[in-house]
């Protein structure tokens, strides 16, 4: 009989602390419900001799075989991060026999169908709750508890970062590039923040959730990406005096007639949306089903403790069935293949914002130019004067892709338009596309 | 080899018709997550001659018998609602070996411990999902996704007739008789609306969060409840004034100094809440944990559709443990036995409207009042006059509900004060009490 679910830990950083910590602090709660404690046996580290905060019981160790070749321990998490070597240590860890937990949605989004059919091979659990939204419980609820449901669309602000930026800019009227800098004074953002503000680390997220939502194989080369380097102070004005605000937003959707589409870039959000008022740090996945209607998870995207809280949920449960000896069948749920709609294909209302000579009869040459490529308007708005010019602000109705980039050339191209200064989609539930 | 996972429903109203359309509209997915297919076999109704909107394979039966005794029947749903009979068939379903699947917020709240036992004792599963929130996801999440945690708070809008009622009352001015008939008009309240607007339907879901969320057994009758039939046209918009939406929420805390605080009663909410932003019948639950941080999940709490998905839900995680012959031991979660802070002990902060004569020195004689049984105030305002006399609204700092009672009957005592017109506690986490 045992007397503890040893656990391998590879990664000592900011997470790695804080699921030590979860662990010391809720003992007594976590072993109630597992039925045995949990223990951290080894921890992998890339320098031994480093002084840590934390000091327990475990042995820190900078050779992968230690944790890999102990019988004793039984669940590995891996809070290193990044494709190499994390994805090998893994491999490595489940044609061990053991139960892999990670928040490493690197590896999840880009090589989750390996690491699936590893794991069912060796009969061992893989588990990745902490690779979308920090400590929200997205993946279990899609996994488990929306079952019933055909998903439709899920809609996630999935990136912190943006979503304090996005924030700052809505509520004191600063610039990207003030807003920048004072993210990552703050440690919200890294030196290099392209991966956050580009959109890439959200579309690996839009990857892993469209994937369990839809039940089909979606990869990173899947996601359409922009990033929210464009947004300024004007476009987040016009959007609050219209009704909206501008959040980052993953979008996944699936119908039998397009196909299934995955996007991550900045919208326009109706201030009333349950999403809108997601601000900071925080994140929200928002889910559509043909059962379930609407239904919204929110918390904290980031963070050691709320990632911890994420990782060791999957490692209490995964403990719990080494305990009781029953072991549910690994299941990959993409099993199906559906196609995708090409971004040509995909359709959005449109906010554009144009800058025009201030003559007579502008306004009307530009919806006219947008009514020729079949692109019908919501409102066109002429507002404030920059200059001798005027900026024309003009919410379109649903219109594929690949009409709204034709009107945007053909504008481009009329005497009267100076610039066209920015295109943002408008994710606009009353009029779904 | 079982070429089905066969189903027994008992009761065939709303829910249960909703449980049948999601079940044959969705059968393809469901047959894919669970590896077979789940079929009703059996439906128990009280008139076998009633015409039904839905047909199937299934048999009618008024004869309870006719599904206990089917060996092939895997697991009973009971969507009959109240607590005779449906406790006992539920019993004798658990007796005859069967899962048991059930909405039932009234069994759930008030032997939840009798029915875990007996689970436990036959081996077989006994799911609640849809017995809080509607098709929001909570139970599971509590009970598996948030398990790293300490969770010291759950706050939760929990009814989605009340939650209808105020929003009306917010939106559009409207009294407590008008947006009531209206709630009925539509379905949203029965034609005795007292376990709605009383608060008991909160209060035992507050009952049901609290347990698992405390891991200590709360019963109905540790719940202290107050209902939403004295909040006034003129509560509301002096909320409004001053930041807050009035909510009729039921709230749980649990603290070692204080012990378990669990009530259901309307408050005033800080505009910028999370919760604040839940309207009409939509149902949210917020969670404060000591490693999540804070959490939410929001949806529909009630409809034949969202309840059938998280009734589905719980059918299908019992069906995939039917098929991988895997069991996970039934888990009671409530292995504390915590102690309950008695009422007059708990804290909070209080709106208070007086109604007083229209002279000099009211203001401050209110406050000396207030302040000579320890009750600072947070803020006073004079208000609007009426006839002769004036409304005063005050906002007080935390206290306890002993030191409020005794301000009021003080108060009541002033020759000043005509009459307290209402008092609402404050739930502000910028106060926390």
């Amino acid at each position: 009989m045992k007397d503890s679910i040893n656990v391998g830990l590879l990664g000592f950083g900011t997470v790695g602390t804080g699921v030590m910590q979860v662990l010391a602090e809720n003992a007594h709660e976590i072993k109630q419900k597992v039925g045995l404690p949990i223990r951290v046996k080894s921890v992998l580290v890339r320098d031994i001799n480093k002084k840590r905060s934390f000091n327990g019981t475990f042995t820190v160790t900078d050779k992968i075989e230690d944790i890999l070749n102990d019988e004793e321990i039984d669940i590995v998490i891996e809070l290193m991060g990044g494709i190499h070597p994390s994805r090998e240590y893994m491999l490595q860890a489940i044609a061990a026999g053991k139960h892999v937990v990670t928040a490493n949605k690197d590896v999840v989004a880009e090589f989750g169908k390996d690491m699936f059919a590893a794991a069912e091979e060796s009969n061992v659990d893989f588990m990745f709750e902490a690779s979308v939204g920090g400590g929200i419980p997205i993946i279990t609820p899609l996994k488990q508890c929306l079952t019933a449901n055909r998903i439709t669309e899920v809609i996630g602000i999935v990136n912190g970062t943006t979503n304090y930026m996005l924030t700052k800019m809505t509520q004191e009227g600063l610039d990207y590039d003030t807003v920048l800098a004072e993210a990552q004074a703050k440690g919200y953002a890294e030196s290099d923040p392209t991966a956050d503000v580009g959109g890439l680390d959200a579309a690996r997220k839009a990857a892993i959730l469209s994937s369990i939502a839809f039940n089909t194989r979606v990869g990173l080369n899947d996601v359409y990406v922009e990033g929210i380097t464009r947004i300024t102070p004007a476009d987040i004005e016009y959007a609050k005096e219209l009704g909206y605000v501008v959040k980052l937003l993953a979008i996944a959707k699936d119908s039998p007639e397009k196909g299934v589409d995955v996007r991550v870039h900045p919208a326009f959000l109706p201030q009333n949306h349950p999403l809108a008022a997601v601000n900071d740090v925080f994140n929200a996945i928002f889910v559509k089903g043909n059962a379930i209607g609407e239904a919204m998870f929110y918390g904290r995207g980031a963070g050691a403790l709320p990632t911890a809280s994420a990782v060791l949920a999957d490692v209490i449960a995964v403990a719990r069935d080494i305990v009781d000896e029953s072991f549910s069948r690994v299941r990959c749920t993409c099993y199906e293949h559906k196609s995708f709609c090409p971004v040509e294909a995909t359709e959005s209302s449109y906010y554009v914002r144009l800058l025009v000579e201030d003559e007579p009869g502008v306004l009307g040459a530009i919806a006219t130019a947008f009514g020729a490529e079949g692109v019908s308007l919501n409102s066109v708005i002429q507002t404030r004067k920059v200059n001798k010019r005027a900026e024309i602000v003009a919410i379109t109705h649903c219109v594929e892709e690949k009409k709204i980039r034709k009107a945007a050339e053909v504008l481009r191209g009329l005497p009267v338009v100076n610039e066209i200064r920015n295109m943002i989609r408008v994710e606009n539930p009353q009029e779904a596309c």
